[in-house]
């Protein structure tokens, strides 16, 4: 629950209504990101955008998509991760350029934004943000080549880290993914149309059927001005390395992501969990939203009752006064309420994606021991979570994780559970159907796919 | 899911920040109405008013709680039913009266206001609003009586119906709630802080404890000048009467309700369902959020698997701008996503509260037919709704309630399912604890216990 | 310059855009009060209000507007006196009662408002606000009288003091005036529709044409239903006394009140001034923009050159953020500038309307001084202030006017002038043709027309 | 009246609260531009940027000037030209790049930006809006230079055209002027504080003493870590031709431009028109706010009599909600507001500073004549505009110019006055103490100085 993701994108060409379309895509994709939001469209008569800060629903009024005009357009939205100028870093980032008006949004990191940057501002190159975006829309305009395409490539082919990128210019929608395909990006498409999200869940909404996923390392090419669609592979081949934790944590459970169900992974989790970590309990009570898939795998499994011990208040936005006398956790309290009626005397069997500072993790623990639950068994959905991430996801500082530096029974101790156990990485690996090999696990083994920066 | 309950309301006195904690309560309250927000705080220099159309988050700002200082007030947040000037109706109402300041904010309906109001009128009062709560302020204003607290009782005789009432006066803080008890009211405390609210969740998050409902005809006198608190039960006795679909469908899960745990109330309708209505099938899907515990009693009894096969985006808020060319069920896409890979090939038990109109329930059966669905059988927990609510529930007329005037069967086939199921009057009673006599059920039986104006 | 007056009033019958009128109307009418607006309008459904505070640019939409349907109207704007609840005290109101709906909305003050409203509350009535408006409605609606018109004639002959009203009903419009003529109220028209407005700036801008004033005493009742306009007198004739400050400084100067042009007033003033009180000097300054006619009428009279020796800056709104370090006399220096090189050495006569407490007149003669005037000579264009003003000009209380307990040689002294001239009232007096007995001079004299409450 | 500059600047240096200091500038200056505000400030940590569109009392709020840290800043207040995307035309730009952070405003225009723009984009540069000053911000950090300072100089060599600047780096607070001189640049101190502003009216509302102008061609160089001010003259010496228009609308009468006072020479040019136009009449009469000081200039020379026969209703705002029914002339009517009992049956003199493409002149003189004016004889403070300023001032293009395809006599006939006379250009030359070779007449005479781009 206390990660944060930084961006979902959303793009789609030959579309009627393609900002509206969007604007329902990131609607969809609100869960990735919920301070900023901006969608980029276009028409023959160019490039237009449209971003700020805020909620999807908050940015975007009737007037502004209909400032939005045109048959293709690309969104975003997003987690800040700097602090400052917030406004600055919304995306989509559009230039003028040597290929005219190129429009870019981006999903993940690059980690090798600081090397690049200097090397561009050493050339002359100037920056608005701190954004590693903007670095991209600068390696793709002094690239040693005569079409856009072909600058792109040579961009990504010094981009290093994690990007699921949206490009729109005036004569293509273009997607791309890195080779390791950290972050996730599905096509699909409904008659002519062609769409492009991090999650399918957009689709849904805007009622496109999923196709296949951008693979990691390629490039699809849809022109704006025929029905021509283009595949390419223009970087070196490498072992693919998808973010385990989309399905861990990120994702909404209606989604595929790389192609399979987040739920039906989440479930599977929840019952390896109950196999390697069984617990003589009365109730397994999911900490909500995110703990629910594998609370009800663990159920299954282990054959003790599921109930929502813990109500979420779907009310709390972004503004909550608090009293000035502070309660105690009172954070935890606005958005989790234990049911006491049902906690009060029952050994309870927590289920929860992840741990990370341990903070949050405590407070709930005590809120469900004072709703009068007798004992309290913390099984976590995944492995401890020991390194931070430098693909795309807000993880504090390494020495904040709380597994970083904590045996088991010392975060059982803080954490004041009666028993603790996480998920076996082997049992993940099984989960997603992998060898060992498929998917990035690094948060939990520091093996890094690529150096960080 | 389609009902829309007509306010929530919460009163706290002894309390520094009184106005604070009122606006916690509202906000732990705020699924019982958000169309309008208002708090009326009390201090030496008299009563203070904010209110405003909004969520509670938004009609509030640090510096409009600045402006309501004092140690005691009463708030609510409310559904609006009238068309037209709903700035007007906003509660709680301040007068200025025979009583110097008297506010009130009531969660309920009058059924005798319009000859109440039309009597008033003959007799010179005016009125700003259409409101009953602006009637039970002028007949207490008028009654014959010394004390504001007589004139409370004396108004309270003159008027029939539902009504849990909060009233603030610069000596008191009342709560009153009609003889039938139609709807809820809880009380509660905090060292020498005294608590009313529709629903206990509201205590949980200010950290009150709940002690017992305010009773049916009961009138509870905190004193604001010192630690008296009274009670009187001034009203002819009656058989208490309140109101079951409180349990079935209004209030949040994690209240208590006349004392009972809503949640294991929603449970038990599930479970009775499912032995009413069993059927072979591999998944039992709740109909989010309304629909979940009924059916996860479902699932315990019959022993189909429970999942989410629908999931609901909790981002969608007040404004949403749909696409032009409306995409078929697009109103409920919008909030419900049906998950395709639990769903195709299943055969579905979906559970819902309940169904009003019928084209709902109709559009969530297509959606989870088209997301692959081999069957669909719908079961609901409560007995076919048939007649309208007077007592505060926002029901449609009769006319357009499709069990008024459809047999089963044509239901069935209307919302296209392949089978219906409703829990039955007996099995509800049964859930309640109730011989029949303990609980309205006018909505399911038009046995209306008090006659509708 | 720092009197407030408290409203304007602006009502159109059979005009099919009565509220965006009225809006146009409340538009010119602004400078008499920006604290909040309203309009409430009549079409076959009823009466419709929409108020807030703010600038009527502020208050009123598209969307606001389009909800006042209907062929009548009246608003209102409104500098808030009281402090508090400002909202509650915003016009037009609107009571449901025994006449149907009725609104009101009325500039001026009642001075017995207090003994009426015990009257009321004691009678078993009850208010929302303080507003002497209410009172009005409240005198309306328990008058002993069988149609709206008499009850109203009831009510106006217990209420003493200042009004000019309006009122809407679903019959009619009715505009009444005080016997005192205290506020200004003209009438006019175009084509068939009747208009009428505190001042005549308004029906310059919807482009209706003055026909005259409602006279002191005198109610006109326009039919909604048919062309009927009727005029009564039913109040007791009395020497009529209308306020001699709307020329002196409230009314725009392009207005007619009372028949006559304010702007030809203000020279006149001025040239009377520089008659009674001559002086040496290079320049005549306004205080902009109340100074500016009398300032064009002494430099007439004197021949001494005019100019625009300080400048306003009309950005000037109402939110501003001082420098936390305040700077000396910075709250005048925002609004006004001095020109340093017309005024560097030179002998000005700087010319305002009034000196309400002497503070600002310090400011402004210190800011004019260190702009480098050799001598600053102040001529006022009206008598001593010495009175407090009980008919709806926001006068603070005796003790604070300047005048009241200072002789002239003090004063002088106060505002650091070289020499300070003001109006004699006799003069005062001949500006406005009067003989003595024909305007209200209580703020000079303190003889008022009405016993104050 | 009809024209639109399109910015204002202000900076300060070694100030404690320079955000705030800035912001009461840009107040100052607001009738620059009020489409859109900007502040970058620069305190130890870097630069801090805050600018949206509307006006300077909306765009900061506390909060914001909270968020702008330090003793140095610099501000912008501007007039959008361009359609579109007018929030990322907003002023000041920041780049991070070769020199670290540099922030830049500019008012005036560049004549070769389109060829700059075009080589720096096939240099590999990349812009995110149509705005000139990213342009400059680009010439800076490509310049042959190894400090910013050397940057700046050989931008500027490569610059052509209008430009006041305002640059802020970490190191020092730069102010700049073209060769020519177009656009106005003042500086002054308080204390061991610099300033720099387009007028002098915002040193008066800061405190600070007006010094002199920066030069044409010069740059002042204010270091932020030491007590030095440098001054340089890096460009080639040509004749300054500072733009006339300053005096004869643009600036604000209380500001001295070019060491000059814009009243002294407005009122010299009302009396020089006189000399030149003389007329039998009653009233001199100006278009306010721009018209009044030549009016009284041309009272003065006559003997004609000048009053206020027109009145401006300051209230105009942004927003204004026109009726359906669009009453004729309605754009003039809701702003000025003809005093009818001053106008009826005299002779007029309307005297304004331009007309620009004769709609509106023909509307107010309407406007005049419906007052019952007998005669209306149109006096202009300026010679025909028959050009177009490509100097940084929003005129309509040429062919839209009255005065460039009609005689004297036509639009005489065409704005239906009874005569009309514009000042001469030697007349103009003389008030403003020229030779003819001083100023940029370029708009009268369509001698641009340097060739439009």
């Amino acid at each position: 629950m206390p990660f944060r993701d930084e961006c979902g994108v959303f793009g789609i060409c030959h579309q009627e209504e393609a900002s509206r379309q969007t604007y329902l895509g990131l609607y969809a994709l609100q869960h990735r990101g919920q301070e900023a939001a901006g969608i980029c469209s276009g028409d023959p008569q160019g490039l237009h955008l449209h971003k700020a800060q805020g909620y999807v629903a908050d940015v975007f009024t009737e007037a502004a998509l209909d400032a939005l005009p045109g048959d293709a357009a690309i969104g975003h939205t997003r987690y800040s991760t700097t602090g400052g100028n917030v406004a600055s870093a919304a995306h989509p980032f559009l230039i003028h350029g040597r290929f005219g008006q190129v429009a870019l949004c981006h999903n993940g990191n690059l980690t090798n934004t600081e090397v690049l940057r200097s090397r561009l501002i050493a050339d002359g190159h100037t920056f608005t943000s701190p954004s590693d975006s903007e670095v991209l829309l600068a390696l793709i305009n002094r690239a040693q080549a005569d079409s856009l395409e072909d600058a792109v490539v040579a961009a990504l082919r010094e981009a290093e880290g994690a990007y699921s990128l949206l490009i729109l210019t005036e004569d293509a929608l273009i997607a791309a993914r890195d080779p390791r395909g950290f972050r996730p990006l599905a096509m699909g498409h409904m008659g002519a149309t062609h769409a492009f999200s991090s999650e399918t869940c957009a689709f849904d909404l805007v009622g496109a059927q999923y196709d296949r996923d951008v693979e990691p390392g390629e490039m699809v090419i849809v022109s704006r001005k025929s029905a021509e669609v283009r595949s390419r592979f223009p970087l070196p081949k490498v072992q693919a390395k998808p973010c385990v934790f989309e399905h861990i944590y990120f994702a909404r459970p209606d989604s595929l992501v790389y192609g399979r169900s987040v739920m039906v992974a989440r479930r599977e989790m929840g019952r390896r969990l109950a196999l390697r970590h069984p617990v003589e309990a009365d109730l397994v009570v999911p900490v909500p939203d995110s703990g629910v898939s594998a609370a009800l795998g663990y159920s299954e499994q282990s054959g003790i009752p599921f109930d929502f011990g813990i109500i979420r208040n779907h009310y709390v936005g972004r503004t909550f006064i608090e009293p000035k006398q502070t309660i105690r956790s009172f954070g935890v309290k606005v958005k989790l309420n234990p049911v006491r009626h049902l906690l009060a005397g029952q050994r309870v069997v927590l289920v929860d994606d992840s741990i990370v500072r341990g903070t949050t993790s405590k407070k709930i623990v005590q809120m469900v021991r004072e709703a009068g639950a007798r004992e309290v068994h913390m099984r976590i959905a995944c492995p401890p979570t020991t390194h931070s991430c430098f693909y795309g996801i807000d993880t504090p500082k390494r020495q904040h994780l709380i597994a970083s530096y904590m045996p088991l029974e010392a975060i059982t101790a803080f954490v004041e559970a009666d028993s603790l156990g996480y998920l076996d990485l082997a049992d993940l690996e099984g989960c997603m159907g992998d060898d060992g090999t498929g998917f990035c696990y690094a948060c939990f083994t520091g093996n890094y796919p690529v150096v960080p920066g």
